[in-house]
């Protein structure tokens, strides 16, 4: 059950992308299969998984990015395509060629995404079969159903639309994600696709995605667990017609930025909010560090201890946890005697101690609310980050330790 | 429940350590409170918690440590007096105080250890109260009680005595620990305190302890949580009179050296064992890894991975996971096409991809055990590592998530 997430009413079309879903048959019964295709014209950026085991259609889409051309996702869910070596290359590109062909382009202009289990190949010929079926349904209202198809255990489709001017133009960003919490059992996979009718240079749009990434999908954890098929992208059609966008100080780019960033934010949080047997959101703020690293090491260690994690469950404002959390990371300047800790509005810890005025009551009733801040003050410089989280209950253990058995 | 652990039968006095425990009503029924006492010419070295955030009595106990006098080990169970602040540090100053003037020694020849809740103060007054006690009832065949005494949520005592020679010289290792886990809440802490009758210089002592220390406890793993209180005290009595062991080269240390490592292996296997809800005892081998550190960054990325933990959890041989993990550990040197795994003899990958001739039976008869060899190869070097863990249990949430509820 997500945490106070519901699936948008609406997405916003954007002028120059067009997209089509169906049910090739990869699933029994729902949509897997999904198209999006746009204007030659278009810029395209991506950001795609960390880990050394990336599967077949991830280092396919990269290779085929480089060539600056690209005019089409093709993205399937219910199998991910990873751990097939040779077979599971030559599938992707199969499935390039076939689309590729009917749509008189080029293989390389298509880019390949899959999310499912892992280590079972691609039902390759159900999928060609089902590339015409695509291609007559393409429109450009199709974002929602798209933000469905691209489920796997998803329980709730994710998706947003955000607008923001440059003079006159009004710009649209429409983004749709899936994902359950980065670790869903050979479900694994974070992806993200948003469309955007700003006009921008495509090295600006790379940089700019790289940044946004770093401070929203990549701020986010359930246990630290990065999938083998982990992608985010960014179409910019051009279709506004805006100024040509080429540099950070062009007009209209700071929007563009901010813009960007509450999209990858709302849907960031919203596979935080969808997480493997989540009963809590949870921000974590660490606040005056001396560097930003040694603030993502106090968060990110705090948000993925599991003593920390089943507290949260529990409900319980278990200030020792935290302490010893915050203490066990490997910053590089630290004074455990600086620490001050607030949960909610409630100051738990200060100066490295159980704050004096501090009722176990006022700390508890801050952790029975589905939303909890936790607010770490290292106290010993300038720097500060922000990630989400969840907690740790028994649902997790079930869906992880029962999948596939 | 323990996976194949139970208490030691009995444990080989030490000649020059007395010992002695009793109850001083910190826990309600049983005994909580120990005293350790050698003789003046014992050399000590001891290795304590990394963590930042470490308890009042980690903090005295290395300062007395450094005037190289030490002759006592007081140990309380039931209260970790961490997080206690000023009041905690004087608290476990006192007890010194109070112990030194009963036995005619100084306070800094006391080394106190605490282990237990976090965020209370010591109960001193019914402590200072037991002392008498403790001291009446010196004896050197107390190890097993004492081992019993510094159990907090253990489920077994655990304690090994081993033997070695030196020319015509029989030499005794007996060594007793406590922890459950790393991370049982509010009550983590692991606890170590060894004696041997050897006659050793004690900077060779010291050097010795913190390399076997980094073979054996410091290579297993719950979850990555390191505790407050962390200590590991070894006792050298010289009462065996050796020849005085001064070098590495020195007759008699390497016998010395691998009998210590077994000790020590034994004692961090059986804290495993006991790990919380704990089902399966798990060895991870890493092989042919580029250097050291990369071989322990996958050992560790696996171990912790809580998508590896919840499949031995279900004796699921889940080889993508498993694979996933081990692209995800920050290595320097990692070819995922060189990548080799064996589930106890079952090759289940060979060269990054599902081992062609493998059978999902095979893997799952290993994963049905309740201890499990993974081995991992690396295929890129000469280094190796091995590490021990456990699965990650319904029971482990239970008694993470209800404790203090």
């Amino acid at each position: 059950m997500a945490v106070n997430l519901t699936a948008p009413e609406q997405l916003t079309p954007i002028n120059g992308i067009n997209i089509a879903s169906c049910h090739a048959g990869i699933y029994e019964h729902r949509n897997d299969f999904c198209l999006i295709q746009f204007a030659e014209t278009s810029q395209v950026a991506a950001v795609f998984t960390k880990n050394k085991f990336c599967a077949a259609p991830v280092s396919i889409a990269k290779r085929h990015l480089e060539q600056n051309k690209s005019t089409s996702l093709l993205i399937n869910s219910g199998n991910a395509n990873a751990g097939t070596g040779k077979q599971g290359q030559s599938d992707a590109l199969q499935l390039c060629l076939t689309l590729s062909s009917k749509l008189g382009c080029q293989p390389e202009q298509i880019l390949p995404f899959s999310t499912g289990v892992i280590g079972e190949y691609l039902p390759v010929e159900k999928m060609e079969n089902s590339i015409d079926t695509l291609i007559s349904s393409l429109s450009d209202s199709n974002w929602l159903s798209a933000a469905e198809a691209i489920m796997t255990t998803d329980t709730v489709a994710k998706g947003i639309s955000k607008t923001f001017r440059i003079g006159d133009k009004k710009i649209t960003i429409t983004g749709i994600a899936k994902g359950s919490g980065m670790i869903r059992p050979d479900m694994a996979t974070m992806l993200a696709f948003i469309g955007t009718d700003l006009q921008i240079d495509q090295s600006l749009l790379q940089t700019t995605l790289k940044e946004i990434v770093e401070q929203s999908f990549n701020r986010i954890t359930v246990d630290g667990d990065t999938s083998t098929n982990d992608s985010c992208v960014i179409i910019a059609t051009g279709c506004a017609d805006n100024y040509l966008i080429s540099s950070k100080n062009d007009d209209g780019y700071e929007a563009f930025y901010q813009c960007l960033l509450d999209v990858c934010r709302h849907l960031a949080c919203a596979i935080i909010r969808d997480g493997e047997g989540a009963t809590k959101f949870i921000t974590i703020h660490v606040n005056h560090g001396s560097c930003e690293e040694d603030c993502l090491k106090v968060a990110y260690r705090v948000a993925e201890s599991l003593l920390v994690k089943t507290a949260f469950t529990a409900s319980d404002p278990n200030w020792g946890r935290l302490l010893s959390a915050i203490g066990n990371a490997d910053t590089q300047q630290f004074d455990i005697n600086k620490v001050n800790v607030y949960l909610g509005n409630v100051s738990i810890i200060r100066y490295g101690e159980r704050a004096e005025e501090y009722q176990e009551l006022a700390g508890k009733a801050v952790m029975m609310e589905a939303e909890i801040i936790v607010d770490i003050d290292l106290g010993v410089g300038q720097a500060n980050t922000t990630i989400w989280t969840t907690d740790l209950s028994y649902d997790y253990i079930k869906i992880n330790a029962e999948y596939r058995t």
